[in-house]
């Protein structure tokens, strides 16, 4: 069922067709649904949202119960485990460490003749967090969108999550989004949670940045409202690539594919290898893992049409294929990591080692899990603090400084043909000279 | 002409309005012809692109003269004066020196239990800049967008600006483009050059980040294909906010002010002062340099309709509405500028004190001059050596540390249904106890 690739060739192209998979023309038509939500509640404000939440979520809403009540997010404390509880704080602390290594800090610089140069940072003032609902609604993705924007310094953090049946929520989300300092919470989900967010409405503020997953009329709402607001990132299906050599354990390789596998039937899960017997082992193992798996059904399409062994020559070789799919996740089962790195251009996140499946990342190393899926690893990065913060540019010039450069500034605003320009500088070296 | 608001509940409704000049519903017709340009440069690459060129640039060209050969660019260093050339270089250095403060740098921690945390920073492979045409060709543009390129390093970076007549480009474009390292340029502009960056064609190469301002069909473009490729921003028109109190002086306040209203009719110029006295001497200062200015109609179509003088009564009222406003310029032109820099959250770049005119930091004093407009600011920051890197996130987890964290990643999969996420710690923690 994971078929394997000897020809190179073929293992351009095939992983060329699974890296495009969601570039879909088809994506075009279901934008013009996605304007008509964004218009109306733009236009319509809570009313609209109250009708698409009927319409999509099924749920019958007034305005008042589109905000989580602190009773209820109380109440989610006594539904969840203990056990749970503490992994979600071992988690929470491991994130916060990560992410408050390197921040960005604001600096001033000062040069001759009293010029002062700087940069000085600071985070937005309103973030809004999307978390899907039903099957994907998951505590991680709210540890780790929210505790960047915590670290952040982000004064109001919103969180939105489409209601279940009888207007529920899913507990541990709503014990996780406590866990990360966050009580406002809105019961709306879909491409109209994400118009609420970039215009506001009555009842639910609007943001600078909304960040977090969703299916694919949130991610086209996203991509839409970018410029209203920022965004993280237009999220697609999930996505590993394994480089495994022959010191890799089959068993482990099959596993860690299952694991991208078993999120959606759009996932991929790929294995670049050196050693043609590990293909075939991994791919028995695949099989075999998959007979009795709990999601059976969705994690056989998925390695169906986008799962892949490739067997190569070299490590090089394998590290040049991984770049040009540029994986959102990337392990490297190979028996020494760090020297294999040095040829990895492109990836989201990077597994070293044999004993570091894609699920402690996932969950609690401490890095984001929100990460470029796609190829956009080619140009994009992991959510950080840095998602939810900005910086202003710092000159300070003196009047010796701006005399030294006058006549530059001079001669470029000549070039530029903008007089204006040109005056700006010389009213303020030449007095009296062009007034 | 310049006119003059007291009221606060009008200043902050004239802002909005200001703020929101852009988002207009009408750009959404715009995009229909964006999209077919972008499908047909996609599916007929070369075909389309020279098509596309001889309708809206008027210029017939051929595959073979899409790029700018080597003659050509020598070519242009004669026709340039000594001065620019000079003008450029001290641009150029201050820029590059600029750029490369503070850049990210590649990190790793060591962690008990031999865990290894980190970033890895790396360039994009392929970087294309846009450089507007026409009226708008500024060689101070190519500078602002290739040197961060380059400071990044970025291993191909490709320029794009349209043909003028007779298949010419402006020497100075080609000058600044060798100035700061760029010798592959392509006589294309619009959307077509951007889809040719997006999507490759057999003349020009796909790129992974495309930046650079343009027209709004060159914005739309980079709006559709973003996803596809990274991009720097979503450029509006150009604005400057002044803050100035009594110290300010009238004279130096409206040059600047026409600075930015001589861009476009559609950049924005507004004065907020404490003094009213200042401001009716700023307006009258506009009507008189506007009389005889040689880009009269179009700074006068900027000042008449996206120009205000707002008088408040403190200088944090002022720092309130600008922060409102989200200028991508910002002056303080105040006695104590650092002071009131503690009250600005939202700007792009900002100039303090009364010797910092626009122009120093749209040239050379070093900062970029690529900056968020239309309320970015309260989310984006001015382009930089960042806009061309990306980092990947580096974890390895050991066998003692993987055992230790198993309990916390079992409980959190289970409640987040995802049992080969488990399976991946538990094979790795329990030889043999699953499988």
């Amino acid at each position: 069922m994971l078929r394997i690739i000897h020809q190179q060739t073929e293992a351009r192209t095939e992983l060329q067709r699974i890296c495009a998979r969601t570039h879909d023309d088809q994506v075009f038509r279901k934008e013009a649904t996605v304007r008509e939500i964004l218009q109306a509640v733009r236009r319509q404000g809570d009313t609209a949202l109250l009708r698409y939440t009927a319409d999509f979520d099924h749920q019958t809403l007034t305005a008042d119960e589109l905000r989580i009540r602190g009773s209820e997010l109380d109440a989610a404390y006594q539904q969840v485990s203990r056990e749970l509880l503490d992994a979600i704080r071992l988690a929470c602390r491991n994130i916060e460490a990560f992410h408050r290594q390197r921040m960005p800090k604001s600096w001033v610089q000062f040069h001759d003749d009293n010029v002062v140069l700087g940069k000085r940072y600071t985070p937005v003032d309103r973030a809004g967090i999307y978390v899907p609902g039903g099957r994907a609604a998951y505590p991680s993705t709210v540890l780790m969108n929210a505790i960047p924007a915590q670290v952040a310094g982000v004064p109001r953090i919103v969180m939105v999550t489409p209601p279940g049946e009888h207007k529920s929520l899913n507990p541990a989300i709503l014990v996780a989004a406590q866990e990360a300092g966050i009580t406002e919470i809105y019961r709306i989900g879909g491409a109209q949670a994400i118009a609420a967010l970039a215009y506001g409405t009555d009842t639910i503020p609007n943001v600078n940045v909304i960040t977090g997953p969703g299916n694919i009329y949130v991610t086209l709402a996203k991509k839409l409202v970018y410029g209203i607001v920022g965004i993280d990132s237009l999220a697609g299906p999930s996505e590993v690539l394994i480089i495994a050599d022959s010191t890799a354990n089959p068993v482990h390789v099959a596993t860690d594919l299952l694991a991208q596998a078993e999120h959606d039937p759009m996932a991929a899960a790929i294995l670049i290898t050196t050693d043609m017997a590990l293909a075939e082992t991994v791919a028995a193992q695949v099989a075999h893992q998959l007979r009795d798996h709990p999601r059976q059904t969705l994690t056989e399409k998925a390695i169906a049409h986008h799962g892949v062994a490739i067997v190569v020559e070299s490590l090089e070789a394998a590290a040049e294929l991984s770049n040009q799919f540029a994986p959102e996740h990337l392990e490297l089962e190979v028996a020494d990591p760090w020297q294999l790195l040095e040829h990895i251009r492109h990836a989201g996140a990077i597994f070293l080692g044999h004993h570091t499946p894609e699920a402690v990342g996932d969950y609690l190393a401490g890095p984001n899990h929100t990460l470029p899926t796609s190829g956009a690893a080619r140009y994009a990065s992991a959510l950080g603090a840095e998602t939810f913060m900005k910086h202003s540019s710092l000159i300070q010039y003196s009047p010796v400084a701006l005399h030294k450069v006058a006549g530059a500034i001079d001669v470029l605003t000549q070039a530029e043909g903008l007089p204006s320009h040109g005056a700006s500088v010389q009213r303020r070296t030449q007095p009296g000279s062009t007034d």
